[in-house]
């Protein structure tokens, strides 16, 4: 795994570049990102007058250092005079108001005339650079979809969601048939009249919600995609990649990954930490660590968005700007984050920033230099883990033993219609992977088109739309296979199956969703070792359940190698049924102390201490401070 | 009393109507609501081309089977050509948004070209059904207010406004003197410079806001008056009925009920406990309940809406969908709802619907079928409850020996100048009449302008400004009388009154409130056997207190039969206030179980156990399992 | 101290004001504000056309009463006819959407076409009352700011704003460099391109919204300058004052207090009680007293605001109407706060108002007189407080032995980038404010511009941003001064200093913060004596920490007489820190009971019981019961 940073020549004197370089390389980085927020440099007026001179000299300096350049198209920061040049290629909110210039992310990505600007700044870039030395791989934009901004209400998104629609349904009527568009005549006499989802005076139709949602996520794939082809044309060879924002379901990844050579995701655990699901206890057992599971979960999922390949675009190397509260990592933690990362296959680990800006948006936001060039707390933690690296050499990963099913769709489906607002799909899959996580199981988590052969475990934590032969191909597999709730639950056009929930899935297990309720947060009902809370589906099905409430309501359904689990499953239910599906397997389990984990690549076994506390490790037989960790050959 | 429900024969296969028509009949269903959102399907493309024959041929397939119809306008759903050719007539929002198409009523009750569309396409189905033997009943729109729409700031409304206070008023001066509109530099002059109250800096005049609730609520009640006339003149002799929301006071429910014949509500226990303000506690112990007297306020309510004609146009038969979470009621309780309405004397109870629609907004709301026409968990119920009805014979109500007097303008006035944020009108009436139902009794919801004689306990939880002559039609009573805090405090101006509050009241109970303060949530201050919580009121006056607090603040206060409670009474003081009443008036109580009520009809008593545990019934001598009914002869 | 009241004739029959005058006298009150939101009647129909007849009466009435006039100006409420004259005098909000008429405040500060009404109007009024001998004071405006009224995003904000900006950096390029537009592209390649911050994507440059805020607060300044201009032209050697709200940061006040003659603000320590930060214990123990140091607080600081001449405004007389909860004060708060103004050294303390209007907004605001014209409970507490004030004689303050350094800058800064969402500025300076005043000591709230010389203690309790010279000043003070986190943290344009924090603060303590942490609320981790909360920095110097946390990382530290603390201090850390430097400085501290607050003139010493309890007082060696007060000679 390569280590490397992100760096900004241009807020710098070019007179520090030379020196910077030296100090990457001796820090032990090899790879520098740059570039992505710069097309105000690149071309400060317009009109194609582009100013490489500086760019030129800073690509040069650092391969001259002996660094390797990822290069950034700068279509995420569009400059005010391309905004007044095209006033209405700005986003527009679900309130219905223009985004302002002053941050970024400003634009539309159904906006023609801004797409059109794009290609033309990518063509020139990739002209200059794309056969440069030093420039081993392209990124594009940056972090689609942050700040909340996959959806526009936009007279061109509006528009261009017509077309997708028209393509996708072929007649009005069939849109009015598949979207149920009677139900409070809603129905349309064409594609004309058709708006977003926008301001209605109680929710809109479930269907017209999910297709804005995938008409939104095509829109980011696709311009992706433009940047992608006139990549691929102009520097053939060269690697791209993304560098998606975690805890993010906005837009489908796997669709962008497809296009893509290289999936990379920004890792700032501390601030996932704070600003998503955690319980109050959570945050505080694990303030300056981060979950033990928020940084693994997102490298098994973009192992699994690419074809195999993919890194960390930015790490967190010490407390960020954006979170409610900001603390600091543990000492330890970002070379600890830096090995977890290489245990589960990352190319590369690149930190988020060399050095500390002293102006704008993120002065508060740490780097591995402090504003003044010295050296900040995660310098020294970044030269240990470059000769750990060294050391054990690259570090290749097998398939794991365990396949847990994510797609982005569900989020979305989930989400327009949560029934019981605490049913979150990503926790719930989060949830899933902890509880595999905790008893020393390796996880790829796999969306539900990938072949799952080869597993001897998979989990479905819930897929309300399930896709065509998916069904199918679960009941080819032999292993033990989990389906949760709410899977099977909808068609293709978000309306219920024929037959009711779980839909195709009856084919593999003989049961039906006859009814589902949701429970407010602190009712928990008892069952087996467990207690029901959040969601719980009543089940008819000529099968004994295998687990059971209090009261003999069925709760997890098996048949077969098949299981059907109908409730919201809490810790204690998440551990019988880990610990039962891998006794089926045959599956051996490491029953880890709180906040240890391990993770094997093929040649070593890693185990990380992500307490606050010393944690003695019975497997070890020892002791890891907190913050730390231990690494064995396999 | 007839049992039915709401059906879409626009959202099924035409080759299944008469099934469902045979299946309803057979499960003991004689009433069938439809067509209240079928706009889009009776006139598909504008310019007056009705399709009717569906229309017809539903209604004769439901005739057929010996089903009775309830026909609904279908104004809370103006298709999209309709909103195109006029895009002014859509409501605009408190935030100066104009409301999108692609739900329910998106419409402004100000618009005149609205309007114009309404009476012709409600004529038109007059002229078309108004003699058709099968229906029986109208219904006017749907749920009007429902998703906060009684209130729009259009240019419509505004103009609408102006013309209503320009007849209220007949000078700008009388209005700028009425509101107070010196303090601030506020006057108009002329009635064209009045907007409505629209996103001032800080609050508006709280008479202004008064006015535009007025305002806004007779709107809703012309534009149903303008349907109920065509209906009239079209459909002689046939009932006219509107299904208001539950817990909702945004305009005036009396004032539409003086002009229809039969109030009727739709009825969601689950969905109203989880989204009120009960507290936790309740909210766990009535998950799948619903805290006891909600059905029952709701029933005694509209009771006194429409001349004593009434029912339940929309009974929960499951899970809903728009809640924050929606459990499933338990087994029984749908029965047991059912026998509530009769037990107040509803003439109808119709579920919600026949079957759950697997398409659009509302695919996860139960009905009495699921998705794949088999029956869901009420529909044995349902069948249940036609025996027992059948068994039992019409329900007769008499006039109860309690009065409690609520109205609509002081959930207005109240709301738009709470004083204390925990001081909510209608929480305070809902909490008088379940101390009364807790001891036993049997209680009449009366408008201020009801005929009180004959009553033997009179209750005014608060009535802020007293109708003419309301004062000396107490102090002509001779039962106990109680009135509530802020009673009296304002004019009909929302002003304070000369001599300030209780007004006029002060000529039957000699007091004066010199000053209120409320406390937040939290304070509790000891009196006599209860605590001073949220409000209470400074008394002048040579009465000695009846109750006062432990400071010897007087709470309480008694002339003659006249109470007057200064505080927001908590449980034991209005347990206490309840019993002292009951004993003067010689009204015998019955001290009910948690959980247990007991409902009287001229030939009935019924009880009803809403706790989830079985529960031991003192009065009965047995033990009445969860959800469940006894029923003896008066 | 002289005592008065705010009295509005335009309310009441011309017929009372003679009988209101004569009382006025009779209680003790000597001043009475008026005018102030009149414009509607002095001139109704715009024109120039002025109605003074009934404005000369009413201050002729109260002259001949004895009774002195402080006029203010009407500019807080423009009339109907002037908004529709130029309607885009409204401001608009955050939002984008202008602010409506019918309450107040809707202008925007940077109208040239409302600023040339307002100084007509002024002109006028001074024109006429300029020399009148009943007139000993004008007012101008009203609250400048409240309700949010400070910031504008309307077009003449946005010209005026880049007026502002090229006065402030003469070129852009300077503008783009001071900002750090580099970052994101944000360049600019004019003056013209600069909008207002308004509803970036993600928050926008600090550097844009700080200077979006000065240029704001300027706005105020010089609006309210325009006005004092024509004051002192038309009406030599009256004095002038405006009204200040407390707990407002907004604008500067101490800009505005350079340019009148008298500082005075608004007091409401039961409604600042209920919207401000204080704990739910505190809102309970002080519900009807205010927390002992709200009042204190503000009078400390409006002293240092006006060349030491300041008052009361407005003190609320009894239960508000604008907060959330509304108790009633204590018998006996009225005198007290009134007390606590004298013996803070206030020329005034004017109650709010004379008589309870029963019309409009405030009609739930308590008076001295009720709307019936009896007396309301603060009454006779006024008449007593006149006559203990009589006899005592004028009050003058002596230099505090604590200066608390306090400005609005930090206010913005903080609330641009607070890193931590618990971190409050102003609770920051009151947490201060109150562990001193809870020691005995009396305290001047300062500007960083003041003359720290002859204090004996000094305290800073962050300053991000230091003036020019202000290390320096501390250097040259030989007294124990402490500072506390964040100062020295940014530069006048929002970017880190070279050299990190404390910038120049380090050549008076050799210390360097090498990073900052905020905490959750929550966490609590354990030091010598007391805890860290909230935020916490690192600091890497030589010196040897004075305080460490459990850890040993160092807390606070000592360099000579100049004190940094590195943390946000919890109650326990302050009363240390207070006791160390009062120890060194040698001033001797009286440590008061809960709720037991004392403060010294230069002739008496004032003991005050805010506790709703009797509370024994060591020093006094007496109880005090609740909301009672003690007088001795110093
Ligand atoms: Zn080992
Ligand atoms: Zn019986
Ligand atoms: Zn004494």
């Amino acid at each position: 795994m390569k280590l490397g940073c992100c760096y900004y020549p241009e807020h710098w004197p070019e007179a520090i570049w030379a020196e910077d370089a030296r100090r990457m390389a001796a820090m032990g980085l090899r790879l520098v990102r740059i570039g992505e927020f710069a097309w105000s440099r690149i071309e400060p007026e317009g009109g194609a007058r582009y100013e490489w001179g500086w760019l030129d000299r800073a690509i040069e300096t650092l391969h001259a250092a002996g660094l390797q350049v990822i290069l950034g198209t700068p279509t995420a920061t569009p400059p005010k005079w391309l905004v007044d040049h095209m006033p209405d290629m700005v986003a527009i909110d679900e309130q219905g108001r223009p985004r302002g210039f002053g941050s970024r992310r400003h634009y539309c990505f159904s906006h023609e005339g801004y797409r059109a600007e794009c290609r033309r700044i990518v063509t020139a870039l990739a002209e200059r650079y794309g056969a440069h030395p030093a420039v081993v791989m392209w990124q594009t934009d940056n972090e689609y979809g942050c700040h909340d901004t996959v959806l526009s209400f936009s007279d061109a998104a509006a528009a261009s969601f017509r077309g997708w629609l028209a393509a996708r349904y072929g007649t009005v009527d069939a849109l009015n048939a598949a979207w149920g568009n009677i139900f409070w005549s809603m129905e349309y006499r064409s594609f004309a009249e058709v708006d977003p989802p926008h301001l209605t005076v109680t929710e809109a139709n479930p269907a017209h919600w999910l297709d804005y949602r995938r008409f939104a996520s095509d829109q980011v794939a696709s311009f992706n995609r433009e940047q992608v082809d006139i990549l691929r044309r102009l520097s053939p060879g060269v690697d791209i990649t993304h560098n998606f924002m975690g805890f993010f379901t906005e837009f489908d990844h796997h669709d962008v990954g497809r296009d893509i050579d290289v999936a990379t995701w920004d890792s700032y655990p501390l601030g996932f930490l704070e600003q998503f699901w955690f319980s109050r206890e959570e945050k505080a057992a694990y303030l300056r660590q981060g979950h033990p599971d928020i940084a693994a979960f997102h490298h098994d999922l973009y192992r699994g968005c690419s074809n195999g390949r993919w890194g960390v675009m930015e790490q967190q190397p010490g407390p960020v700007n954006w979170a409610r509260y900001n603390p600091a990592p543990l000492p330890g933690m970002v070379m600890l984050w830096t090995l977890e990362a290489a245990a589960h296959g990352a190319e590369l680990t690149s930190y988020f920033r060399w050095r500390q800006a002293p102006f704008a948006q993120e002065q508060m936001h740490a780097g591995l230099l402090r504003p003044d060039s010295t050296e900040a707390e995660a310098a020294p933690e970044v030269r240990k883990a470059a000769e750990v690296l060294a050391a054990i050499g690259p570090q290749q990963t097998a398939q794991a033993p365990v396949a847990l099913v994510f797609s982005y769709a569900p989020a979305w489906v989930i989400g327009i219609q949560p029934q019981g607002q605490s049913f979150r799909y990503l926790e719930l899959v989060f949830t899933w992977y902890s509880a595999l996580r905790a008893r020393g199981l390796d996880v790829d988590i796999v969306s539900p088109e990938a072949d799952l052969s080869g597993y001897r475990m998979v989990v479905v934590p819930s897929l309300p739309i399930l896709p065509e032969g998916f069904a199918d191909k679960l009941g080819a597999l032999t292993c033990p296979v989990l389906v949760g709730p709410r899977s099977g639950s909808k068609t293709d056009s978000f309306c219920m199956p024929e037959g009711l929930a779980p839909g195709s899935l009856r084919d593999v297990i003989p049961l039906t969703v006859t009814r589902v309720e949701s429970l407010r947060d602190g009712i928990s009902e008892p069952a087996e070792g467990f207690a029901v809370t959040r969601w719980r589906e009543d089940v008819a099905s000529d099968l004994a359940p295998e687990w059971a409430d209090a009261e003999g309501r069925g709760v997890v359904y098996a048949h077969a190698n098949i299981r059907y689990c109908a409730v919201w499953p809490d810790a204690k239910l998440l551990g019988l049924l880990v610990e039962r599906m891998a006794a089926e397997a045959d599956v051996p389990l490491t029953h880890l102390p709180e906040g240890i984990r391990i993770r094997r690549t093929r040649t070593h076994v890693f185990t990380f201490n992500y307490s606050a506390a010393p944690v003695f490790v019975p497997h070890l037989g020892l002791t890891l401070g907190p913050a730390s960790w231990h690494l064995d050959p396999l």
